[in-house]
């Protein structure tokens, strides 16, 4: 199980009272909603506008391994790193931690960046490409 | 719009990239989920086990009027307090705020509060009541 | 409790394992995701581009009334009237069927039709207007 | 990208307003509700029983990969598969397909079969086996 310390992105999620299912745990669905939640504000904060910016983010694949039951109304944290950063591609690590510092969830998911009309893929644009970098654990 | 000072209860909540509908703002749905967890939050804290407490709250109605949009990743407050404290019920009066202290969506719901395992209205328990009771705006 | 037979539009919706909390039950949160769904899907049937139209149709007041439990893995019907018609607004009444001919719960919603991009209120296209004239309980 | 024909079971799932995301197509997490919604419904009408049942099902792993959009208001169809039959762990192939017999997303979750109360694994009963045996493309 991942240690917080290997993500150096890290940001805090509240739980919904929804997010527990009729076992009493966060459902394991809700887990991919912290993770696109928590890569798309580290985007957003270095410079990708959603609302009407020239590239968007598309997940290609996406993966989860749960070790820890979550259930709300606990505080989380998200922890992403980059575990891959192509030209037009990049593979996010990302980790759940409830009071623990070691992961109760952790997994990663792909974008692949493509035009916002076409849909073709497109390079990723510089100032993200810097910031993604920032957060790899490997040299870029 | 009511003004946030007028909700005794106020609790953090963090939007998720799901929250966005296709029209880039939180989906009239979520914010019914903003005000059942910050109000099951309060009872939370106040003693409600809703894991394995005998009693539970059952929504019975629901109400919001929407008045500015939000948008992930927009950090909300939700404002709780009592509008109306019954032997069996209660209505909580909730609003959510964005950056302005003024809501940018009001409005209630009631619980119903009933036995576990027969479904049946029971009076809410003494601690219970008691902590309604001070978020209530009016004497109880 | 109204009967099915009062809504003109009917329309099936499948439910989904998060669907239950805690308790077992639907949430109440899910059922606002049926009355948007089932009026959106009347509106798309009848002209609406969600994707790319000139016209949007935003939520300002939603309300609903629950009145027996729903859950998982049921099927559901929702029906959709028109309870009032406006110039640049319409109240749609729905209610929302589980096995039985009386609703489970029923409410409203109220859309107001905005330019996509200047988001100011706008008439509603004829061709939107008549169909929902044309599931509205009174005379239009 | 598997085919429909692959999976010997097959359920129907209604998309929701809310599944679209700011980019107009079905969020990428959405896909993991239909994961388990689809097998839970399989279990069900199988035996489990989510309510009061001796054991539950609890979800380890999950992973999928996307091939093409889906959007709201589509009418999708789940495959489900049992890829690996353990003692005490299935792990369920299942796809998501749209209006192609070709899937438009596939991936697979492991459930790990626990007590209800003391949460600690256990086998899976021999009705439930059977019937996930049944669905195996190996023979069991």
């Amino acid at each position: 199980m991942p240690s917080i310390s290997e993500y150096p992105y890290v940001t805090t999620i509240t739980t919904r009272w929804m997010d527990n299912d009729i076992y009493g745990h966060v459902n394991n669905v809700a887990y991919y909603s912290f993770f696109d939640s928590a890569a798309n504000q580290f985007l957003i904060e270095h410079g990708l506008d959603i609302h009407s910016g020239p590239i968007i983010g598309l997940v290609v694949e996406s993966k989860c391994e749960y070790h820890e039951p979550l259930a709300y109304p606990q505080v989380l944290r998200a922890g992403v790193r980059v575990d891959k950063l192509g030209n037009r591609a990049v593979t996010y690590g990302i980790a759940i931690f409830g009071s623990s510092e070691r992961a109760a969830a952790h997994g990663h998911f792909v974008h692949v960046f493509v035009d916002r009309v076409t849909r073709k893929p497109t390079p990723i644009p510089d100032q993200i490409r810097s910031a993604l970098a920032s957060i790899s654990l490997h040299s870029a």
